[in-house]
């Protein structure tokens, strides 16, 4: 995808409106930062690094809007750093993108610089990030064969700023010729294997087929699959890897089987004040999107439901995490893990 | 719940029909074999002993019809139960109830009075199992507390006579002050969890909450259930159980967890046709039921799917599995075992 997901644009932050995928391709001008975190609680922007641009260009666009108003750009940048933190509290680059955003404070034109120059970096690093990922799958697995990978939820460009993490290996491995198949998870509740993973993969002209997230333990456990790749939101120093709800699954079932399970992310992901898996917050949603979805009910009235946004694959049951830097390999990481 | 699933009346079958519910209970009378099959195929009555009844009583309606018609009653038993033994593959209990009802074969009152009987023994066999299901979990899990119990699926009444599988024996535990909230996952593609478990649960006062598949296996891992409970479909004779599609990820984070993970189904689920779960047939469905959502297609138009309704859980993985008869434990069952 040549389009950026998240982009600065005539002031404004401009977005793919992500809930009207598949079926349209619809972009946002967003021209103010309670707009944007509105934007980014309902997941209309999601996904690691996409969260971490988005909280880059707010606190560019809390800037901007500031000066425009006659504000203090101190504390303009600040009310927005503030908002857009507190938007979702487990993705580490969303924190990041508005750690960099702020350097420029409290000069407009170089918080506007920063946030920029921190999507383009992130370009750069997942562009190498896919082609060392690409690199670490064929010295993983067989070469003589081509390889079917499960991927979950989406880690694509939809999540990045145009090239994906785990998705962009898979898209690398492919350009090599290597994949024969991409198996996407559909990932509930809120359906980004189904609505982005598949879209994206249907644009670049991959193979591949949907699955409900319960299948694919079978699929795994049964050697359907020659390797599970998946980006991440948190990195513990160990290597506990906070990622979409159900991942753990995936990582349990490969571990069964001998499946190699790879985690595609940025070294910006990994976050060294988190010793374990424990340290990183879990976000916990609404239980509308578990109870219906789209706005549409499927339980009676009445019904509970619990709605953790994200679940902690301890790192011994991560082959390798891959980095735009290097290949970690957890189990070889000092330090406590988490999980029984 | 006293109202029978599925029962006999009026010279026909008298179902609740499974797609109205949660919103509506509303029952079906089906007076043709051929009405019947499509129900069972589009799932208007489902469950591994509800298919047994329906197998039964199917085979009672095409006596019945084919005496109407003074048609051969052995060409139209015969004609029926091929019909209905190809509706659905995996579930074992269907064939067993046609087989029963074929013995009364000529004689349509005896065909009837076979298919009768046949669902009043399963009732004996349900009650049965919930008590003693009931009581291993008191032998497994700490009597000083109360437990939180994950299921899947929907094992309940719903999926039997009247009394259900897992649901029961997680229904006589909670009789006896034992179960402090049950976990039902929703069970995509067809939400059995959120139409069925979870309307099962709140007509008979137990608390509990409703999860999206993918995030049991964190909420297991972190010990935040006691046990893991589950109905099956058909289960080989090394323990090897087929169970809903999602069952097994559930019995891999048990297994991890050290949380144990119990089969509850009657004697008549297994198969010791089937040396292990290699040889039992598992069932793909339609595309459709993944590509949308509660009837409301949300992939974009080309997406393709795949979707298996079973998978096979190792016998090795399963702690016990409880019958009306018996606690066998598959890890010391002798011969070899599936999965990798």
């Amino acid at each position: 995808m040549s389009e950026r997901t998240i982009d600065w644009a005539r002031d404004a932050v401009v977005l793919i409106d992500q809930w009207c995928l598949p079926h349209e391709v619809r972009r946002l001008e967003v021209r103010e930062v309670e707009e944007l975190c509105a934007a980014i609680v309902s997941m209309r922007v999601r996904g690691a690094l996409a969260l971490g641009a988005a909280g880059a260009l707010g606190v560019a666009l809390g800037c901007v809007r500031g000066r425009d108003r006659g504000e203090d750009v101190r504390d303009a940048a600040h009310k927005a750093a503030e908002s857009l933190r507190a938007t979702r509290p487990t993705a580490v680059n969303l924190a990041r993108g508005v750690e960099r955003a702020l350097q420029g404070v409290p000069d407009v034109d170089a918080v506007v610089a920063r946030a920029t120059e921190f999507l383009e970096e992130d370009e750069c690093v997942t562009a190498a990030l896919a082609h060392r990922g690409a690199d670490l799958l064929e010295a993983l697995l067989p070469r003589e064969a081509s390889w079917r990978v499960l991927t979950h939820c989406n880690a694509g460009a939809l999540a990045c700023v145009s090239t994906g993490t785990a998705l962009g290996v898979i898209g690398a491995a492919y350009e090599r010729y290597r994949v024969r198949e991409v198996v996407a998870c559909e990932s509930r509740p809120l359906l980004q294997g189904t609505r982005l993973t598949a879209w994206e993969l249907q644009r670049a002209g991959i193979p591949y087929r949907l699955i409900v997230d319960g299948a694919a333990a079978g699929l795994i456990v049964s050697r359907g699959v020659d390797a599970v790749v998946v980006g991440a939101d948190r990195i513990a120093a160990n290597g506990d890897t906070a990622n979409k709800v159900g991942t753990l699954g995936h990582a349990l079932a490969a571990r069964h089987a001998g499946v190699p399970f790879i985690v595609a992310a940025p070294e910006s992901t990994i976050d060294p004040s988190c010793a374990t898996g424990a340290s990183i917050p879990i976000e916990e949603r609404g239980e509308d999107e578990v109870l219906g979805w789209a706005g549409r009910r499927v339980a009676a009235k009445g019904v509970r439901a619990w709605n953790p946004a994200f679940d902690v694959t301890p790192g011994r049951l991560v082959t390798a995490i891959v980095t735009e830097e290097r290949v970690i390999r957890p189990s070889s990481l000092a330090g406590p893990t988490t999980g029984s």
